[in-house]
């Protein structure tokens, strides 16, 4: 019951934005979409609810295409940044809009969410300031009835109080009711122990695709003088460096030399997940100007 | 050479933003004003910009009003989402503006910030994405001859990697040419080690004034079996609470007893100033919620 994305290319314009590329969702996973501004994420979850069309490539459900395929896209969610509602629409009606267009609605749990969230049911949503907005968008996207669920920026705008809310209520409903979860954001500490499995998507490409201790295993901060740093990590993958007075910091991806001795003064710690995205997917232009 | 708010109310209809606010605001400092979605944070900054006007109270700078007077304001810089730009402007035109706005600009820091952010100087300001506005009007803030600069919101929708060449920018110009910053966001984890005063308005009043290693120096989680935790923190400032299993944590603000005798199973910690924040700012009824 997975959706695969297979040799996936777009192009606006004549400038390419994905290009031949594959990913794999499996059922019952939480997974993090990370990229940088304009690398594509929306055009990518777009693309696989069908809202736009790939220019070649195919997306689809157990071997069955999800293009204009009631049957899939009625398991699947997009909750983005376009406002798809009525102004003069009351939230409770939109719960039940929702609630006919995809065959059923946990109009309980919606109403526990908005308690929670302090949400009015009998606001219009046109007088919902944007963290609302966001909320009530997120209350539906937590309460329809859809196996796969795409968040594309979901806590943008919201308050610290609000953005723990909603992670303590993800882990909660996905814990009772497993599905699958894809979040796209850019607040990564945020959800590096929310998500299970990560997409990097950059330079057109998903350049990195697996489980979030695995990437973290392979990812290494090293530390210390400079030629001592620089002589321990010749020859490994470098995606990054910093230098702070003495000090030299390079990031290492991929694993380290196990025969190479470690200088004592040289210390070796693992990556968070920000900074691992952070130095995976700098510009060698802005790697440059950050050594200067 | 401070800047005084004195009992500043505002009102917008008939429901109440700030409410006999006072704060002060001193040179060469790096401020954190928080607070939640709504709270008025903006409309406190746009009062101290002479961008909006108070309903009564002053705001002064060494005792003279900084109402409608050019040789206070010109003193001070506010970026905020509003666009002020026209979209027909090049980047770098809007530069020679603001140099003519303010006086002077540190045109060869902007260049640099440009080129390290990877900004087009020729690009037209009605051609630039959402995060490119943000990073150029962060860059302007950077370059304006201001004392007091505020900054509302100052990384809404940049990714992790522009977020942080901020994070450090602000550090080193701050350091090579002291001045005042204030800056108003809702990642409070990522500035919490850059700011070293911090304002939380709440309730339409300013209730936390002080240094931030002060402030988390008498906050407190309180770990354990709820019985324990629950007689330990008996009659302390008790600010919010979790509990999670068998395991009940109670947040305390203001300082222990230091004459109780801690159990041997209750863990006490310091709080971050994020999770402070949250717990501080939370409404009763979401924290009535939290505990069902």
């Amino acid at each position: 019951m997975s959706i695969q994305v297979q040799a996936v290319k777009q192009a606006f314009h004549s400038q390419v934005v994905l290009d031949e590329l594959n990913l794999t969702i499996e059922p019952n996973t939480i997974y993090g979409l990370l990229g940088r501004n304009g690398a594509g994420k929306s055009t990518l979850l777009n693309i696989i609810s069908n809202r736009i069309f790939a220019d070649s490539g195919t997306v689809t459900m157990d071997d069955e295409s999800m293009r204009d395929n009631d049957r899939t896209l009625g398991r699947l969610y997009l909750m983005s940044e376009v406002n798809l509602y009525s102004d003069r629409a009351r939230v409770k009606q939109l719960f039940k809009t929702t609630a006919y267009l995809y065959g059923s609605f946990d109009f309980a749990y919606a109403e526990k969410l908005a308690q929670t969230f302090g949400l009015d049911l009998n606001t219009r949503f046109g007088k919902l300031s944007t963290g609302y907005r966001t909320i009530f968008k997120l209350i539906v996207a937590l309460c329809v009835p859809a196996d796969y669920i795409f968040l594309d920026e979901p806590v943008l705008g919201l308050d610290a109080n609000h953005r723990e809310i909603f992670y303590q209520e993800l882990i909660e409903t996905y814990s009772e009711h497993p599905r699958t979860f894809v979040i796209s954001t850019h607040l990564i500490d945020e959800i590096a122990n929310i998500v299970e499995h990560v997409f990097v998507l950059d330079q057109h490409q998903i350049v990195i695709d697996g489980d979030v201790s695995d990437i973290l295993a392979q990812s290494y901060a090293v530390t210390g003088p400079q030629a001592d740093v620089v002589a321990y990590t010749n020859g490994l993958n470098v995606i990054g460096q910093d230098a702070l007075g003495g000090i030299t910091a390079h990031y290492v991806y991929g694993g380290l030399d196990d025969n190479r001795p470690i200088p004592d003064t040289v210390k070796i710690e693992h990556l968070d997940l920000q900074k691992l995205f952070i130095n995976l997917t700098n510009t060698k232009e802005e790697a440059a100007t950050h050594v200067n």
